[in-house]
């Protein structure tokens, strides 16, 4: 056990997730050992998000005022609503530049050994969304894992109900990888998902 | 790219030691999903850190006074003094419960490819500690790899000269482990260090 400070520093840290005891240590000496002009802006960095950032009303992604840069801005298509489960699956997709639609973000997955199900997630919000026509296509962007795919596959059903347009992210083999390096659900995945090319 | 606050957050993170951009990112949705008194007190475990912990002006050891509780212990024998690189490692030694005597931490261990020669240790600081005759015994506890090697055979060619007793600590096999997975410098060594037991 360290003196005070130090000790209280190591607990503080060590509850973060993917710290352990070790790393926490770690990165307590860091802290000490460094500039105090950074750790000052470290420190402050987490009370700022934590005083600034909410979550959008409209979608859920995060956000520095009552909705989020996205769901303002005029320039994007509201036709299209890709559902992702995080906020962090929104940046995932902004990266790729292939997507002007706006964004649903669930908050989770359908998780029954969590004991979290389609009413903990924001899908009441998602059908409030649909109810003035403009949305013409929903992509489900759930993680291909199964939770994910029990998600996708709750709101494919409840929103045929509805009559509009629902699509999934395809899967395949992913770019850049070796074909024998695949397992063979992705595999199987790809030879369905297969497309004429000439 | 996020939003101001939430970038800003993952950025400091990213320059902990360890903290890759994946793990950074993480941990900030942690903090902003977070009770707001629980990172409260992360913040500020940092900022107090900071401001409160020092380091032991006898022994460089972290302390929250000028030296640090285990220079200020009288119930600790002056006579022997253990040489560590770092603040852990007196933890280390501690949790041991097999030495009862003070420390003397060096701030880390010569490395040539780092630029870190002897000059930039405590060694002045451990010399110094020498000339009141109290001390009767230094054990050498650096790491056991390259630089933690060389610090120590520094250290023994330069104590000779004083005239003092200087043990290192035994190398060998690690209790609790198997003998087929040491390798084999651990394995020389233990034969080596062999001990005569009936």
């Amino acid at each position: 056990m360290y003196e005070g400070a130090v000790q209280e520093l190591i607990d503080e840290l060590g509850r973060l997730p993917g710290v352990g005891p070790k790393s926490a240590q770690r990165i307590a000496f860091h802290i000490l050992e460094s500039d105090n002009e950074d750790m000052k802006r470290l420190a402050n960095a987490i009370v700022t998000v934590k005083e600034r950032v909410k979550f959008c009303t409209i979608c859920g992604n995060v956000a520095e005022q009552e909705t989020c840069s996205i769901c303002r801005d005029p320039r994007r298509d509201p036709s299209a609503i890709c559902v992702v489960e995080e906020s962090k699956d929104v940046i995932a997709v902004e990266r790729t530049r292939s997507f002007r639609g706006k964004y649903h973000v669930l908050g989770g997955s359908i998780n029954p050994i969590a004991g979290i199900g389609p009413e903990q997630l924001r899908i009441r919000e998602l059908l409030s969304r649909l109810s003035d026509d403009q949305v013409q296509e929903i992509i489900i962007a759930t993680d291909p894992n199964l939770e994910g795919e029990a998600t996708a596959t709750y709101l494919v059903r409840m929103l045929k109900t509805i009559g509009i347009k629902v699509t999934r992210l395809a899967s395949g083999l992913p770019v850049g990888g070796d074909l024998e390096y695949a397992d063979e659900i992705t595999l199987g995945r790809a030879f369905e998902g297969r497309r004429t090319v000439s």
